[in-house]
């Protein structure tokens, strides 16, 4: 009950292994970027058969403790040409660890371009040709999969994208209602899963046991303790009114959102895009809309929502600020509607909204979409399928995009793009985007609520080497990053349900020790890979970001030393 | 009066050196390549600062031996990443060794992305500003600096692609009417060019004389007897009736003739578009055609054309085989008419005819473009300066578009997109395809004349690498390819005239020993900038190819060989 389960595409075959000792405290990314940089070449084709994708729970991943279903899924990045760990919630982690799947790792490739459902029913592995879901987009491919295999199924899928090896290619993972729309976004691992000749991976539902704690009841006390404190942070009642959209008006105010191809920091049309407005439109709609949705079991957040069209049928769920941010202000979309269309058309093709809006953004400045032609994007994304020869380039993501139409200002660091936080009036933000093995990339450590004036350097080094070191610790147990705010200040209690749920005695500071070593693993597998870019692209540095006419000032010798730092254990 | 003219374009100076002792036997590409392997480092950014672009005439160049006027240029390839260096007919590399420069090297980069005019009048070495002259196609750009600068200035000139940086960009040199029609064309070096800040190179002539030898005489001599020899050639006259156009029925009869995308090896249309068809066009139109034309003062083969409307206005000239293999055959196109349009289309562009018609084929093969639709390609490519998306990414040669189009069957080594010659019906090619360091070209070494049965894979690693060597002694000489045929059978005439020449006792041996030097460091810088394909794309292999049911068979094993013996001085 405790198992590394290995697929070896070319033969077809699953070899259940034990969990080594020396990984036994490791899960999420810690576990797949272990893996990773221990299997995996780094020069290798992202998309060959010597890559290997790892999907992995949190270690707390299957217990009580609240929002522990987060899922990480590693491999060489088909983007950044790096190592990648994307993240993601719905059901699949919780329904892997309970099957006694600490790590599934696809290697090889299938012969002959063949696509295979990867069937897991307790101990039995089974290949079923995809023959009949070829070019499935997500929502149909979920909704059939379901049909066959129950409700209860966990399902980790592809779209069309993923099939076609496009470096923006997402895995999508379905919530509890069975939307395929909890995603590993960043850095193409579904073009990973797809060049594996995987489309699908059937985790199916056989009474599986919440996972219990070596000392049980302690465990039982930490968890309900871990459950209460998050109740009792305001943050938490913002999280579930307004979702991650309240971030539309803080990024707005503080001067970050994305605006026109980060060409400004506030955009003109932010109130008909922001949490008070994604709210209005949700009750006064009704019907199928909910403002508050939670995406795993267990999760007592619930920043997740559903978006209803005016007849009250859902458009998409949920809609997060992150795509507000790309494909809306970033491209001068100022309306919910079409935002939620396009987050639809992207989840059910499969490519990451946030390379996507980054790339339409590019595309706008060179002048092949106008600013804000939303019915232009969905054209072109929708003809991803059919070659449509625009969609096909942003689908290879914003540094292609802008190498092709020749435009320089292109917002990504190690070839993935930035997320809706312009690095000017963001600083600490902007350490992490140039720093973190991970490339451009929010969720490696935000340092929005870190206590910093956000539109000064100092301090910027140390608020981003913190929030890299933590968010690690929190992805590898697999909890949610909303968590954080909450039980950074409650860091015996980590240690004490680590603790009594492995029976060893574990402190926080053992895995910020951890996290410390997954970093620089993932730094050296870059390196070896030929990844050096440790700054953002120049005009951030020179260009200055309306209204707070802020630049990116924190000079790049000390970001750098954060690697020796954490070289040294700090 | 023997130097090497080292232009810095960051601080806009030009000094000059003489050339060192060591590099007084090189010349043309033995020289381009010492160069660049010397002085640039292969990981390097092709269009960033460190790269270098050396010009420099053959060791003839300059001199009253026939046909010993092509001008090499070097640099590391924003193509294919490595060495590279592609050679031209024309006026320019006469007048630049007889202003007494033996290679000129474009070093550093243009601050603040400014665009130059470099005026080389004797000594004197000037900058002006190219502000009036952006983003203007070749043929209005050197009629102008015509008019500038007198008839006889030399000029070395990039179209728009070169400032945009597109990796099919070419360098253009005008012939003796001042058309800017004899190119560099491979490897995207007329980026390298536009990335220094240099739009044009202005020779000015200042009643230059023609070189003499150290032993006057006996180069007299010698000179003349590789005149005799070489119109003493049956072959001669055929270049001079029918130019390289006659290859198109040559190669449709052994099979090798590009044909959709190389899908097959004859074309039902060849009859459109051989040496036939285009000598009765140009014979019943009349007016500005020309059968025979040469691209260099002092050439007797002309093998050149000048291809006229139904009006007797001139479409472009020359018409060469490469560019109707490939945009035409490979296209599905059968028109003189409209290959003769495309030609002159991405001549005044400044883009690779026989990249961008691979390319096109590719984006065929996507069903983007219908075969056979001239129309649609010319559209497109004149779209190129607007930004359309599938210019653009056409104008990033086939790889790329293979690559966002999703098109498996890229006709290409090391990036670069293979010429008029299926590999499978001429497997002599295929191995230089395969091993040249200049990837896919087959100036570098065909065996089409070599006494080999093309259609097996017997003899060919031999008959490549003897071309190979070969081709690299006239390449440094700066004899035209077309010379060898003859003189390769007069190989101590060669050495004769390199020894009357420079005065010191040279056999044909010694050049092949220079020639196999400078094929091992082309290697080896490819080898460090991590470009290590030695073989053809799978398809080859694979797929049987009509009319002569062949897949190229030469085990790589035996190709690599080839560096081995190159290496043990064989």
């Amino acid at each position: 009950m405790n198992n590394i389960l290995r697929i070896d595409m070319k033969n077809l075959s699953g070899i259940w292994e034990g969990v080594p000792e020396a990984y036994q405290l490791l899960g999420g990314r810690a576990l797949t970027s272990r893996l990773v940089s221990e299997e995996v070449k780094p020069s290798c084709d992202a998309l060959g058969p010597e890559n290997k994708l790892v999907i992995a729970p949190g270690l707390l991943g299957g217990t009580t403790v609240t929002c522990s279903g987060r899922l990480s899924i590693g491999a060489k990045s088909p983007l950044t040409g790096g190592i990648k760990e994307s993240n993601a919630g719905g059901t699949t982690a919780i329904q892997l660890a309970q099957s006694g799947i600490r790590a599934l790792v696809l290697e090889g490739q299938a012969a002959n371009n063949e696509l295979y459902l990867l069937v897991i029913d307790g101990n039995e592995v089974t290949f079923k040709s995809a023959e009949d879901y070829k070019g499935m987009g997500n929502y149909p491919l979920a909704a059939r999969l379901r049909q066959e295999y129950g409700e209860k199924a966990a399902l980790i899928t592809i779209g069309s994208a993923g099939e076609l090896g496009l470096p923006t290619a997402c895995i999508a993972n379905v919530d509890m209602e069975g939307r395929p729309s909890r995603v590993n976004g960043r850095g193409g691992l579904g073009a990973v899963m797809g060049s594996k000749g995987v489309k699908a991976i059937i985790v199916k539902n056989a009474d599986k046991q919440t996972l219990k704690g070596v000392d049980e009841e302690k465990f039982k006390e930490s968890s309900k303790k871990i459950a209460t404190a998050i109740m009792e942070n305001p943050i938490t009642k913002v999280y579930s009114d307004y979702g991650t959209s309240s971030l539309v008006d803080v990024a707005n105010n503080l001067g970050c959102l994305p605006t026109k191809n980060f060409s400004a920091g506030n955009f003109d049309q932010a109130e008909k895009i922001n949490g008070e407005a994604l709210k209005s439109l949700i009750l006064e709609r009704g019907g199928k809309g909910k403002t508050s949705h939670a995406c795993m079991p267990g999760c007592i957040i619930k920043c997740s929502n559903i978006v209803p069209d005016q007849k009250g049928e859902e458009i998409v769920a949920p809609l997060e600020y992150e795509t507000i941010g790309l494909m809306g202000s970033n491209c001068g979309i100022g309306s919910i509607d079409k935002i939620a269309e396009l987050n639809y058309i992207a989840n059910d093709i499969g490519i990451d909204t946030i390379e996507a809006g980054a790339a339409i953004g590019v595309a706008m400045e060179a002048g092949v979409i106008s600013w804000g032609d939303a019915d232009a994007v969905i054209k072109t994304l929708k003809g991803i399928n059919d070659g449509n020869v625009l969609g096909r380039l942003l689908a290879f993501g914003a540094v292609m995009t802008g190498k092709v139409l020749g435009v320089s200002r292109v917002p990504a660091v190690k070839g993935q793009s930035i997320p809706a936080y312009d690095p000017r009036s963001l600083k600490g933000l902007g350490v992490t985007y140039s720093i973190s093995p991970m490339g451009a990339d929010h969720t490696a450590g935000t340092t929005l609520r870190a206590p910093v004036d956000h539109s000064k350097p100092e301090g910027q080094v140390v608020a981003s080497k913190n929030a890299q070191i933590n968010v690690t610790v929190f992805d590898m147990l697999g909890l949610c990053m909303f968590t954080m705010a909450t039980l950074i200040n409650h860091k015996e209690l980590i240690g004490d349900t680590v603790s009594s749920f492995t029976g060893k005695n574990v402190t926080f500071e053992d895995l910020q020790g951890i996290s410390r070593q997954t970093l620089l693993r993932e730094i050296d597998f870059n390196v070896n890979a030929g990844i050096i870019q440790n700054d953002l692209p120049g005009f951030f540095r020179t260009e200055s970001l309306s209204p707070k006419s802020t630049v990116f000032d924190v000079p790049q010798e000390a970001m750098e030393e954060i690697y020796l730092e954490l070289k040294e254990g700090n």
